[in-house]
């Protein structure tokens, strides 16, 4: 039986963290506070939303929700942004993605104040992400996975990562944040050859394709630590993650469940970003 | 022996597009222009700058060198920085790196105009070649092995790309630029255990380390197409790569020689990017 990495622990022990830097700040009357933008209503945003809020409440972060109708023009939707850019008392900006159709998020991200930009969502961010600039907010789900392999105390220096998938909120910065710590980093895609091959030889695998249980037992060696990122809901209305964990308990060194596992320290992460901006943002 | 790719031909296949780009400007009255930046006379600089020189002369490309002065304070550069990223006649500046100790590139890569840093040192630039951003200016070494890999017809889909090195100017983009190209992407390091297999694998394998001939035939397989980005100068003053290119050139299937390989081809791509910018900033 796999060691299972559970995110709870992890959310706590940065939560803590996080605390005391929060009470540090008040002293100097500095109050972090995370405003999240959403447009509509999607179920999704709305359940990611409460958890963040009360993550946030947690920590002693303040926040703000700005819902927008989901027919909100191009024109009203960036005025909107840069009245928030603008608010002196928000050190952080969450906007739920993807946008509406008739929002075009490639003029947005160019709007959004990189200083404020907790979930990497302008370009500037992801080039410090990867120039490894101690600055940037690398977005919250590879730094999840990072937590949680430091948490857990996993050996990195030298070791074989496969990131499977490269999109930019999961697989490419995964794979910077990875090597930054030494790594031996390999992205594989769908146009990957003999991928079962390559994921076998990993020291850690970080699963991010979106595919309900695509990764079983003939992707792992028994040494293989499993990040699963994925998020999917199978057949049967039931969560799951990219790797079939009933499959895949047994037969390797550790894995994270879905739920349960990285989605869990992803709030957490997001608090942490809300505080460091705030800090940067005073010069602290 | 394996086939030798030499830089020659692709840099003159790209000049001759660029060429026919340049002529389509002038008819709109726009003449792109390359401003250098140059600090002290380091002789390697020099050399760059002369190669550079005679191919922007090539295509068409006008050019303007500012020999600053080694003494330069961080004021007066960022000033003169500054003018020149007004200046509406340049299109594309190059800064030569590294830069002497008491200039802060940490700094000067947030001033340059993005629009204009045809070199990548603006970390909104590192984040369009990790987006895949097509509107970015790729550094211009890894740019220049994509040009000779796809001059030279080498198949990328699904292949095993292995970048030995991490840079900001070779290792992170090259990796970047193969993982568009749906390569499968490894990058190694100093910190890289089992190197010699892992390279073994690689069915391209670019060597961006900046040792002298440290690959060996024990990197490679007879399908490898190594691409050898090293510029080096050996124990006898002589020029090498990365790659000891006597040992390896009857071991795999093809593999580039330096001089006269990569390196050939870096202005043809920095002429490129010249007349790229010089569209962009007129809106064509």
């Amino acid at each position: 039986m796999a060691k299972i990495l559970t995110g709870k622990e992890v959310a706590q022990a940065v939560t803590e963290e996080i605390k005391i830097d929060v009470e540090k700040l008040k002293e100097k009357n500095i109050n972090p506070k995370l405003t999240i933008v959403r447009v509509g209503t999607n179920p999704s945003d709305l359940s990611y939303e409460r958890g963040a809020l009360k993550r946030m409440d947690k920590c002693g972060i303040k926040t703000k929700v700005v819902e927008l109708n989901k027919e909100i023009t191009q024109y009203e939707f960036t005025e909107k942004l840069k009245q928030i850019n603008k608010d002196s008392n928000t050190h952080g900006i969450l906007i739920f993605r993807p946008l509406p159709k008739q929002l075009r998020e490639e003029e947005i991200k160019y709007i959004i104040s990189p200083e404020k930009d907790v979930d990497c969502l302008s370009p500037l961010n992801v080039g410090k992400v990867t120039e490894g600039d101690v600055t940037g907010f690398p977005p919250a789900t590879p730094l999840a996975v990072m937590e949680m392999l430091k948490y857990y105390e996993i050996d990195f220096e030298g070791k074989n990562a496969v990131v499977l998938g490269r999109s930019l909120v999961v697989g490419k910065p995964m794979a910077m944040l990875l090597l930054k710590e030494n790594s031996t980093t390999t992205i594989c895609h769908s146009r990957t050859k003999n991928l079962k091959r390559i994921c076998r030889k990993a020291d850690i695998l970080v699963a991010a394709v979106g595919r309900a249980r695509m990764v079983n037992d003939e992707y792992l060696s028994k040494d293989t630590v499993v990040m699963d990122v994925g998020i999917n809901v199978d057949d049967n209305g039931n969560m799951c993650g990219d790797v079939d964990f009933e499959l895949c308990k047994d037969k390797c060194e550790a894995i994270t469940p879905v739920p349960r596992g990285v989605g869990s320290v992803t709030t957490s992460v997001l608090a942490k970003h809300v505080v460091k901006a705030a800090k940067l943002l005073n010069n602290l």
